[in-house]
């Protein structure tokens, strides 16, 4: 089939004008917020329904034809990507919440349906969806779950993973499952819900969700203490956890608060000056909690853990000391930063840090390093800024040596090379610093099992 | 190779002694909780490293030997069961706490870790393992992992599943794998992790597994509250769970307690008679939260749901009060009860209890219904009596045509013919109640990928 006739029976399959092909539309739904593929898709399909969907990779099946999904186009890793002439399943239009059940804190959505848009349905009904990051505002149900997309209150909330209750997807093969039934509890065979979960569209695409709410916190306390050390985030988090259950544990070092307030609109917390920071959040449910965290507060300083410290008293102090942690990437924008999404055990986060730090010092002096992140799960954020002086090209060629650096550093200490972007297009010639080779081939034949044709998102996480 | 010759390469695999042929030993380890399969297992190995299970595996693919894994033998299913002749790996030698990190909160463990020694080592730490059930002083980790044991704090800490930071596994054929190295957060392709929780063996068996531990509870409070109507514990679950988080959510019908009360050592929690009762868990950490709960429980009142109820003010009444409904299996226990562990999801557990009684009570007057179960996360057991003159035969033939009945009900709900038991060989019969035909296609797709000579835990779950 050529392509003029791929577009011609894909215009039967969906809603009339639901099949793009304009020049602006290939550019724009053909990439993510990566930008190092240049986007090439055949055409863009806006499916309705989940029989829309199935129609649509049945057909691929038939005439092997690659299929991209695309849902907000966020992705930090280019798995939503499309640069070798694929169709584009974009979920734009399957953007409805379709039935809520307050007895079991469900709410049914399909895959397009926008993080933001749920978190506010959540509010509206007296409850709370907790998965929140930075690109809430257009990530999608569905690329939320195919890259099990973490964010700021893991410690207390998990991963987009454990909210999911049940899942509607069309495999490789163009059957549909409907996955766990949306149970709490249902040990029947293997959870093929969590198998979708994370595999970035290719064994299949999600197409509905049942998603988990919880209650809505009460009287979130934010504190800001100034670190003397990097080891005291061990402390300071282990002394905390044993009293109180945080909602987040997040950090940055005193080069990335710079940026931040060179960057304006924010005040820094306190006077005295620390290396690195912690952002502590929880739950002040009572008069009891708050003399718990200050007395917590005050045995972190008395052992010297802790230089400085400042605690939120209102909404507004929270959210004002959240500015300074979240703030971060679009201050240190405009340097044209290197990043990288690493984790390891929380444990071993001060020596791993360290230990990337003196290399890439040790090769590139000029190099700025900012690190923040959700130290509380392991997760660091890595950024390294480009030297005004040096050119970019220059500047991407040195940071594919850090890569190799980085990544063997995070395999001799056991980290993940994606700690919760996914891996894509831009960290699968990688993948073998986290999973064995053994492991490699299990994927691939899990993949053979439910894509046998190679039609789902060819090409991301491994080549086949 | 015959059976001898299999017996004898066996003793080279393992240490000394550790290869059992006794007829007492094979009745031993060759069986589970359940009574419905003569154990007749060929041999009973018990290695002491991951490496003498490797060796094992692969020696039984060479030569095509059928292997069963055995842990602490209390499954409900027979899932353990080795009724034809296979050779039984048993964990109880591979039963030590392999490290423990504070600051991590994770406790790295073999297979053949019992519960309740997990439980009693993360308490001498001053933390605390929740997944909790009846046989926790018998189970092992590797075999509450296979079944994704739940119990009664679900509602609260989840399933077992939700424990894991890392596994190590045996493949089907014969690799060692280290799933996901204990990391909080890891997006690097499929979670293979979560496909071994809950395979019952079938995939490879489970040789180490890291656990989450959290911090203790604080004074764990207990309710018991007679409802008006069944259609009332779903009023009671919502109005606390807008405000507390509940640690559980249990409940009994009055007939499952006057069995409890009639075995003697409870006493009744109030004189008023209820039809049904709910017990809540929570923790009271603060004066606050106590004058909440007592305030929530009058609102249940003022509006006709709750007709009594008490709530526990010592550690000892709390426990007490816990005997209500921990009491019911075994008060039962002499009336050769036909079990079933069933789940809806929440908000469907009244219509769904009352078909089911409804069709039982039509056809079989006789028989005496006992319902009880953890309602806040759908999953309820069903038992039912014997009648005291019918025959053991009788009944149980009886009790086979309620399985239809039941499922058939299951089915209409969406719901689950296995809660929390898993398959093995009791429900295998019945898996199309939960799981459609195509995903059990892929079920055995990937049976194929992980074990290509069938030699795991042949015949559970499904036939190939």
């Amino acid at each position: 089939m050529n392509p003029e006739q791929i577009i011609a029976t894909l215009r039967t399959l969906v809603d009339d004008g639901r099949v793009l092909t304009d020049p602006a539309d290939l550019e724009a739904y053909g990439k993510d917020w990566t930008r190092q593929f240049a986007p090439r898709p055949l055409a863009i399909v806006l499916p309705k329904s989940t029989a829309q969907v199935q129609a649509v990779v049945k057909f691929a099946n038939d005439n092997q034809v690659a299929l991209v999904p695309s849902g907000g186009r966020t992705g930090l890793s280019a798995g939503a990507v499309a640069a070798n002439g694929e169709v584009v399943i974009a979920f734009d239009n399957m953007n409805r919440i379709l039935e809520f059940s307050p007895s079991d804190r469900t709410v049914h959505c399909q895959a397009g349906v926008v993080t933001a848009q749920l978190q506010a349905f959540a509010e509206e009904n007296g409850l709370y969806y907790p998965v929140d990051f930075a690109s809430a505002g257009s990530s999608q149900l569905g690329g939320n779950l195919s890259t099990n997309a973490g964010g700021i209150k893991v410690i207390r909330y998990g991963m987009s993973r454990d909210w999911v209750s049940g899942l509607t997807v069309v495999t490789g093969k163009g059957d549909v499952l409907e996955l766990n039934l949306d149970l709490e509890k249902n040990n029947t065979g293997y959870d093929l819900r969590h198998l979708f979960i994370g595999a970035e569209g290719t064994l299949g695409f999600i197409t509905e969700a049942t998603m988990k709410l919880t209650r809505q916190p009460t009287n979130l306390t934010v504190m800001v203490l100034g670190l003397a050390d990097l080891t005291n985030t061990m402390d300071v988090l282990q002394t905390f956890q044993k009293h109180i259950d945080l909602t987040a544990y997040e950090f940055f070092s005193h080069q990335a608060m710079l940026h931040v307030l060179a960057h304006g609109l924010v005040q820094a917390p306190f006077d005295t000056q620390a290396p690195y920071y912690a952002l502590l959040e929880f739950e002040a449910v009572s008069d009891q909690v708050m003399d718990e965290a200050m007395n917590l507060f005050e045995q972190c300083v008395e052992n010297g853990w802790v230089v400085d410290g400042v605690i939120s008293q209102s909404e507004t102090q929270a959210r004002n000391l959240w500015q300074l942690r979240e703030r971060i990437s679009e201050s240190i924008a405009p340097r044209t930063p290197y990043k990288n999404d690493i984790s390891v055990v929380v444990s071993k986060v001060p020596p791993f840090l360290r230990e990337i730090e003196a290399v890439v010092t040790e090769h590139y002096p000029d190099f700025e390093i900012i690190w923040f992140g959700h130290i509380g799960d392991g997760n660091l954020h890595l950024n390294i800024l480009k030297p005004e002086a040096m050119a970019k090209e220059e500047f991407f060629d040195k940071c594919q040596q850090v890569n190799t650096w980085v990544f063997d550093i995070v395999q001799r200490h056991r980290g993940s090379i994606s700690a919760e972007h996914g891996v894509g297009l831009v960290k699968k010639g990688y993948l073998q610093y986290t999973r064995s080779p053994a492991e490699i081939d299990y994927l691939r034949g899990i993949k053979q099992v439910f894509d046998p044709n190679g039609v789902m998102n060819p090409g991301k996480i491994f080549d086949l």
